[in-house]
């Protein structure tokens, strides 16, 4: 935590160069606890980071003092398209027009769910929800309610959601909540081994994100044997596999992220993506646990809102038609190529891990962060919203010259890291 | 459940009936476990219920076979100031015009917490999400941090979510996922003494619905003698009294169901109807758990999403300029007196409860339901749709000449119980 003179000096100098935002975060502060909460609070990013967004378009943000950014975290993942995506919106407004939340569902979800059947690899059926947290919740659920069994395995760091069973945080939550959690090591199989082994017959679950992805640190895609491993133990104790694709979902490949390793789990958990922007979650699953997933009792008050779910088609269909992975593939390579060049000319250490279209940037040397910081402020006031710690997204909203100006907004991170190296 | 002949006869008659409504549950019995799932699966209704819907407006809706209703459920309580309110859908389409899911809040963020802080008369602070049961969690998990303690109080039979520790079915759930809960009875003063008593020192809340609404029984309003037994119980242990008011918010007082009874919650859920159907859910607390409200880890993809925040600003404001709680406790009460009258001419007896705004009829001798599930099929037919076994709700839409129209449907209903009558 920052000291209480450095707050003031904080506030004194947002106040100065955002007024605007400086004001909300005031008045924020006296009816919202903390001022903000979750992954949304700017209180994790360096201190020139705005709190406050007035308007989106494209690939691009502006803040509430009219500073324009060019958006490398596309909403922490939703906005796969860009923002108004004039097909989505308006199979949004048509539906709205007819229906939202209506006595029961309309059409339209019969529609996405004979989408998603016919386009994620593994599915048999969906569900749909509101938040990755109830889709991740619902896959646990619908797995201890298809085997009888108790334990799940999760990887040591993985983000699952932000309810007692699964944050990342322990404030208010019991020791109950995670009785039955099991902990192994991604990409480790012999910790696989060791987890199924403790849980003892009483396996209900392995859960893995699509590829690590955890907080600060470098990604790693799913090893083919850990993959095969997880699915093997699995289907051994006759188990569920499931793969939470909350995060990665619909960036790596249509079918699902691990049709990229050729393995398929029982359930995924979707979410971020899938309606880009609209709020919408969704468990596919096979065969297997169909019945289970009848009996279960999971239900919310928006959850068969039917704009979103017209949103979600479109996206969707999008998504494929107009191959928009392999566009932000290129853009995502484009970005890694250029941030390398950059550290290269620099003499500064980076690495890129990560999908290219989800680019984890960080730095050697960097434990306390301030290297990150340092890059990350002097970008964002060159006009490119870079994050620090987490991995970043790109849409198929993202074009060479966005990249590139997003690349120029580097440059001038790279300057202030390298103004701010011992001995210059 | 019912017998494969009968589910086969009853899926002929629907189709000869409702020809595109059955070919929908067709198509989603392959692609959706169980072919609908929750509160909207219509498999819970009388047999000639639509399971889905074309289009809204008002206090109307439309099936997608054509039928025209009127609408006593409010798609289950969100629809507080009626279907395509102009003043909420502009405000909806205005902040979507400039931006909905951001890297941040819009500044409606804080204009709708200021609204609420005005508002609700406990409250110093909101926070935001998007399920009722996002709003009930975080109460829990709030209360927790705040005490440091685990036990929570919670009445038998209520119903606070669709998750683990709190859903209406154990399929799925794990004892320790209900490890800390401790029961009692609402409005038994002594029960929630003895339940005190168990808590043994470990007290972190007591969670109460606004009122007794539980499915399928008489509903009843708390006694002053029980709204002020759990206030000095949780005050004697420095615990929170947690209000669940997503299912009555904003029908009751706009200030918070238990204004209604002079007794104030540490916290409250909302959601429902807080933004006239747009997905949103709130909590309220007051300063007491304001510190460990900002400690929390809680958040997801979409909790800031603005519309639904513009919308609900739209929602609250208009509710109180409008005087809506007084307009729909007219119109309930001229359901009420209706029914009643129709009731007592055709010598059926009838037990209506709870706010006149969130009626629930239920019929004397009628422990199978078949005489309810009678008279809303009856009553469905002839354009109104009741609910046998949950409260319904009333809108600002609702008009006279519509509770004269859904009085006229009842009477079909009352007609179908006569002839059903034994000695007819």
């Amino acid at each position: 935590m920052k000291s209480t003179s450095s707050n003031i000096a904080a506030a004194r100098a947002e106040a100065s160069t955002a007024p605007v935002d400086a004001a909300l975060r005031e008045r924020a502060r006296r009816v919202v606890p903390g001022g903000m909460w979750g992954h949304l609070n700017a209180a994790a990013l360096p201190s020139g980071y705005p709190q406050f967004f007035a308007r989106s378009e494209g690939c691009h943000l502006w803040d509430v003092d009219g500073r324009e950014y060019v958006d490398l975290m596309c909403s922490w993942g939703p906005i796969l398209l860009g923002h108004h995506h004039r097909g989505v919106d308006d199979a949004y407004a048509r539906q709205a027009a007819l229906g939202a939340c209506m006595n029961g569902p309309a059409p339209v979800m019969v529609e996405l769910a004979e989408q998603l059947v016919g386009q994620i690899a593994h599915a048999d059926w969906a569900l749909f929800q509101k938040n990755g947290t109830d889709a991740t919740t619902t896959c646990v659920t619908v797995a201890r309610a298809g085997t009888g069994r108790r334990k799940i395995l999760v990887a040591r760091g993985a983000y699952h959601g932000a309810v007692p069973w699964c944050s990342p945080s322990l404030v208010g939550v019991t020791s109950e909540d995670r009785a039955h959690l099991i902990y192994f090591d991604y990409n480790d199989v012999e910790s696989v081994k060791a987890a199924v082994q403790q849980a003892e017959g009483d396996l209900a679950a392995i859960l893995v994100s699509a590829f690590r992805h955890d907080l600060g640190r470098d990604q790693e895609a799913p090893t083919l044997a850990f993959a095969q491993a997880v699915r093997a133990a699995a289907t051994a104790a006759d188990a569920a596999l499931i793969v939470d694709d909350v995060r990665a979902g619909f960036r790596l490949h249509p079918g699902g992220s691990w049709e990229t390793v050729g393995v398929r789990p029982d359930l995924s958990a979707f979410s971020k993506s899938i309606a880009n922007g609209y709020p919408l979650a969704a468990v596919t699953g096979n065969d297997r646990f169909r019945e289970a997933a009848s009996k279960l009792y999971v239900t919310g008050s928006f959850w068969c809102e039917a704009p979103p779910m017209a949103a979600a088609l479109v996206t969707q269909r999008t998504l494929v038609a107009e191959q928009a992975i392999a566009h932000m593939v290129a853009m995502g390579q484009r970005l890694r190529d250029g941030l390398a060049t950059l550290a290269r000319q620099s003499g500064i250490g980076l690495r890129q891990s990560g999908p290219v279209q989800m680019p984890m940037v960080l730095f050697d040397d960097d434990a306390d962060g301030h290297k990150g910081r340092t890059f990350c402020n002097a970008a964002l006031s060159a006009g490119a919203y870079f994050h620090p710690r987490h991995n970043m997204f790109l849409s198929a909203a993202h074009q060479p010259e966005d990249i590139d100006r997003a690349l120029s907004a580097a440059a001038a991170g790279f300057e202030a890291l390298a103004r701010a190296r011992p001995g210059h």
